[in-house]
């Protein structure tokens, strides 16, 4: 129910009131709020100052001081005194820095997840946002595409929940007295990360089952946790560009769905419907995003110039525009902004609360939960004894935070080479070894003195972070060759040798994880990446992160993903001698590390996998059981997984689907008895005819350690 | 109208003769016709003689006397008389052996891949076949896949146009009276072509609206050929199976099309509705084929053991097992063998006629016309005073016929170096190099020895035949390592340098076209390669093949086809400095090289682009006139091509689109108008809600050599 003040409003306002309205700006726009600066964006806009003073949102800007001021300039000129809406890029922290999401994921930790959502809201606030664009829901299975980095992965399930836990986290429980929290926007919609040929922006084409079977659960489960906003994707669904697309938006989105908060196009995204060819020209592109039902208009000026001659025409009926400018309004209500348009912008408090230690705790802990170990031959942990040679591109370097750390500091990022030595003092000797691309013969000189004296050689190696995240796909996903030399040229060596990568994506790792004896899995850790990574070399504490995304064993085996269909002729063993049965000659099917994949200091024995029953009914749900001991000589936390596959279906079913985990801590020797809950509820899938319900019919369960190790049982589904 | 006689027929036979009339059956069961030797086939597939006795038709025999005998055997033990039906795979010829279908695509000679078709009918009807399992129409943008070999590429009108001529070439145009064609199958309906990660029988998704604009209208073109049947593709189309895909196969092909041919499942693909998880058992599976439409089901025996007790049961209709019966009985009517059981089937004339020099002559001329010239750095043509040395795993190789020629023989082949010293004697000398996947050191000493007096090397590379067809999918697409290392030894000898390809699918090329001075894509070109490619490399011949597949720059780039989308954000030029568009970090966009490619021994120039009009109207197609001029030194063919774009549609439209492509004969300094009718009909595209038509707005056509270098034009169409 529309509030009185916002009717009100709306009654006042012209129509070139409503489509400025729609319209967001950025940060260059405000520089200072002098006059002067603003021509130079407002002639490459095409926009008047008139139009400027109009404005219903702005992007980009930071700093409590900043954005009271552009408030407060806004707010002079306002005819209705309405307040502008800050938003920005907040994706894993604002300013103290959290894992990349890939690595966040990798924590199956939903929890910490919301908290370093808070902290983000929390830092962002303060600092006068109001929006943040996050949570990426993308669902991804193409490692070449730069912006995997953003997304939990490869899982329609786990990227549900953690969509939930960073909107939770983001928005608080009211954003309305609740300053320290701000508003969410669930991106990309849709389907943005199956970009073909992993190239950013590029087209997506699936058929519409698929699309809600696995891409779109992410977006609607952000939405059902009540998440403000939805930005609109690049690319196009269905052959048209997300940001024009009515089916997709007002049908989908808005209809069935019932969505009544803001829609935002992506940068641009509504102009650029004429380089993908569905517009003509600019009136024809918000022509299409109105009536699709796009509200605000990120970057470009198609709304604010045609909206209204457009409704003056018929063309459009001033009720979509009325809509839209609703939507924005109900939302600065919402956000408190009508009678507190400061919000929590606090200059003394920024100081304060950003980047503080209860802050950077949490990342360093989110941190060490995201590390995968992928390998380990006794190498690990190391001893504060012994002389470690580390040695790489990444060994001083505060490149750790990885893309979407706008506002974070390399400078003060906690390197890991520093780290080590802070546990290990002189023990520790430090070598460039070389740089990202290339090594040359200084750097490998310097590399091959520093490892003269050491017990153990640790390689920091690596994708520099703008090998990832947006328009940053790369063809080639293994280590640049320079670093597979440099691992050749320390092998020589003949020490123990662990590596410890710094990433954006997953790799191919052949020639690393086959040349050495421990892989350590740090992504982009964040601003306290290289304490925690330390923490973990070292054994203070013990890896627990776990793949969200399956590691190809050559680019060439793209896509490749646990949750595929069997095919009519499933390969029986990788080493069948079978022809006429879907393989390739040259590579296994199998990738090379498997979703849910990660390795402890300790190991983990799986045993007694138990139903209460073989029977399922839609009433009564089964308990799946199974004994998790600690096997080796360390304390550790296992995430134990719950899979299912339904054996046929009205639809072909994936060979597994991940329903369930729980994690477990156990001392050494210590066994957890642990137990799922499977309900009808979870066997649900959308049928040809897009109907969401379970068949009746056998199912497989399994348990186990990742997605491939798995335990199984039987039973049958009655209805 | 069904005869009186099938009527009458379908009265008389009981529900197990209707249900033994869909069944199939390999060659195995009728070895000789021994009794003895068909317990073993009746065991593995669980039938019995009885039901052997009543079968319908059968795969992959023979040799006219095998099939009198087998035949005449059938009607003294079948109750009604009704003459089995035998089928074969006759793709790219039987005994004749003509280029791969990848290869006869980039003749873009349809009437001689007619001519092609033709001479391959003969050869399988005087054989006794009664059918063949061609043409191929699936669109392919993938060549990770092995069947790329067998598709003639990435385009929809490309394909469409061959998949007509095969149909016409197979059946001519009385298949009654005319018993020297045999009935085509058109396959694998639908969309096979893209199985996911390029894996062989993979899972297949994409929106309806692709499907039927770019992956359908081959199939389409063959019905609308007159095709007499059609079969199923392995793969799910939209999560469901093929062979039990009712919307696909009842509602669209059946219904929308009207197609009342004969539907055959692929190989066992009925039964493997189990294995892909949408049928429990045998039943349902036979179930589900039933009513989606599938008439005879090849190599299991779902229908045989399950129709009858599912019309008893009131599950399946009979009228559903009734359509099937007389559709097959109606094909066994026009192909005559009612009146004429043993049909084209003639020993005598199988000596006469098979492998015979007229249809040889076909053969080398349809391998001349598809090689593609891919480099010419002033090697080629070769003189014959020339000292060449013939060097590599092809260059005394009969393994040049592909995959799918089961009939052919490799004994016969013309091989390379043999036909080079035909025509250059003691000039040529000839070394093995090495094998296709190895070098030894032997045998890189006699070609190093091979090459020593020589004036120029030509490399004879490739794939092995086994490396492409079904269930030979790489993913890796360079040409194996131990060949890339036998160019760069033959390297050091500092002689020219030119390599002949023998391979199924388009490679990446690197490590080849940019080490060596000439490259001339061969493919796999049958029977009569050797001679072909030795006429191209000494000039007797002028090449004048062009791509229809994109060679990519690397297999992280796939897929890479001409007619993909602009992208809301187009990288403006491949040196762009632009980092926010849709690119990779360490690769080009543009393939190695693009659809269309191809050179000559001369060179052609385009010029004067004109069109009739700059506004074309439903009534009033356009001329589009180029001046296309020799000026080379050679009498050379080239291929006109004609792209259209449509700037703006109600849906995204490609970049370029083939329409329509002129071949032009000219000798040095020669010129000719080439005249391409355009009309509003080639406009027309899938809407959104699938209307076919067109569009208003404005236009470019491109005209060029190949889809990358083109000169272009605008403009309108007015409705």
């Amino acid at each position: 129910m529309t509030s009185q003040r916002i009717m009100n409003l709306l009654k006042e306002m012209t129509l070139e009131e409503k489509a400025a309205q729609l319209m967001q700006l950025v940060a260059a726009f405000y520089d200072d709020g002098d006059e002067g600066q603003i021509t130079g964006p407002m002639e490459a806009m095409g926009i008047s100052e008139a139009e400027v003073n109009r404005a219903g949102s702005v992007l980009g800007v930071s700093e409590a001081e900043k954005i009271i001021k552009i408030q407060q300039a806004h707010l002079a000129k306002d005819r209705l005194g309405i307040p502008l809406l800050f938003m920005a890029d907040i994706v894993h922290g604002f300013k103290t820095i959290f894992p990349i999401p890939l690595a966040m994921g990798c924590s199956w930790d939903t929890e910490l997840a919301e908290s370093s959502a808070a902290v983000a809201a929390k830092e962002a606030a303060v600092s006068g946002l109001h929006v943040t664009f996050a949570p990426m829901a993308d669902l991804v299975r193409d490692p070449r595409w730069g912006r995997v980095m953003e997304s939990t992965g490869e899982d329609p399930y786990l990227n549900a929940l953690f969509a939930r836990a960073m909107v939770r986290g983001f928005q608080g429980s009211d954003l309305t007295r609740d300053t320290s929290h701000v508003a969410a926007c669930v991106k990309h919609f849709a389907a943005y990360g199956l970009a073909e040929g992993g190239r950013d922006y590029n087209t997506v084409d699936l058929s519409e089952r698929s699309l809600r079977e696995y891409y779109l659960p992410a977006y609607k489960a952000a939405l059902d946790e009540g998440c403000e906003m939805v930005m609109t994707s690049f690319n196009t669904v269905d052959s048209i560009p997300a940001s024009g697309n009515r089916k997709l938006m007002r049908d989908l989105l808005r209809g069935e769905w019932g969505f009544d908060g803001v829609l935002i196009s992506d940068w641009a995204a509504i102009r650029e419907m004429i380089a993908h060819g569905a517009a003509e020209d600019d009136r024809e592109a918000a022509l299409k995003a109105i009536t699709a039902g796009v509200d605000i208009e990120m970057m470009t000026p198609t709304y604010v110039h045609h909206l209204p001659q457009l409704v003056a025409e018929g063309l459009v009926d001033e009720a979509l525009v009325d809509e839209a400018v609703i939507r924005i309004l109900e939302l600065k209500e919402k956000l408190g902004l009508f009678d507190n348009p400061l919000r929590g912008a606090d200059p003394e408090a920024e100081r304060e609360v950003i980047y503080c230690d209860a802050h950077r705790q949490v990342a360093q802990e989110l941190a060490t939960k995201s590390c995968v170990l992928l390998k380990n031959e006794g190498v690990l942990p190391l001893h504060r004894e012994q002389k470690v040679a580390v040695v790489g591109p990444f060994a001083q370097n505060g490149d750790i935070l990885g893309s979407w750390s706008w506002a974070g500091s390399r400078e003060t990022a906690l390197q890991l080479g520093a780290s080590m030595v802070k546990l290990a003092g002189d023990n520790v000797v430090l070598a460039e070894g070389n740089g990202i691309m290339s090594m040359s013969k200084e750097q490998l000189q310097q590399a091959d003195a520093a490892v003269q004296e050491a017990d153990v050689i640790v390689l920091a190696l690596g994708e520099a972070s703008e090998m990832s995240g947006e328009a940053s796909s790369r063809s080639n996903i293994q280590l640049p060759g320079a670093q597979l030399q440099l691992i050749q040229a320390m092998k020589r060596h003949g020490k123990p040798l662990a590596v410890v990568l710094f990433n954006g994506r997953p790799l191919d790792l052949h020639g690393v994880i086959d040349q050495v004896d421990a892989v350590l899995e740090a992504w982009f850790p964040g601003s306290e990446g290289g304490a925690a990574i330390a923490d973990l070399l070292y054994g203070v504490a013990n890896p627990s992160g776990k793949l969200t995304m399956s590691f190809p064993y050559a680019v060439g085996q793209i896509p490749v993903y646990y949750n595929h269909y069997n095919t009519g002729r499933p390969k029986p063993a990788e080493d069948t001698e079978e022809k006429y049965v879907s393989q390739y000659l040259d590579i296994p099917n199998a990738p090379l590390l498997p979703f849910g994949y990660g390795l402890s200091y300790t190991t983990f024995d799986y045993s007694a996998l138990e139903l209460s029953s073989e029977v399922m009914t839609p009433e009564q749900s089964l308990k799946v059981t199974v004994e998790v001991r600690n096997t080796g000589e360390l304390r550790g936390v296992e995430t134990v997984q719950l899979y299912v596959r339904d054996i046929a279906g009205e639809v072909v079913r994936p060979m597994k689907e991940l329903k369930d985990f729980h994690k477990v801590d156990l001392a050494p020797g210590e066994t957890a008895k642990v137990v799922f809950e499977l309900g009808e509820d979870k066997l649900r899938y959308y049928h040809s005819d897009l109907s969401f319900a379970s068949d009746a019919g056998s199912f497989e369960v399994f348990v186990g350690p990742n997605s491939r190790d798995t335990l199984q049982a039987r039973f049958r589904l009655i209805k």
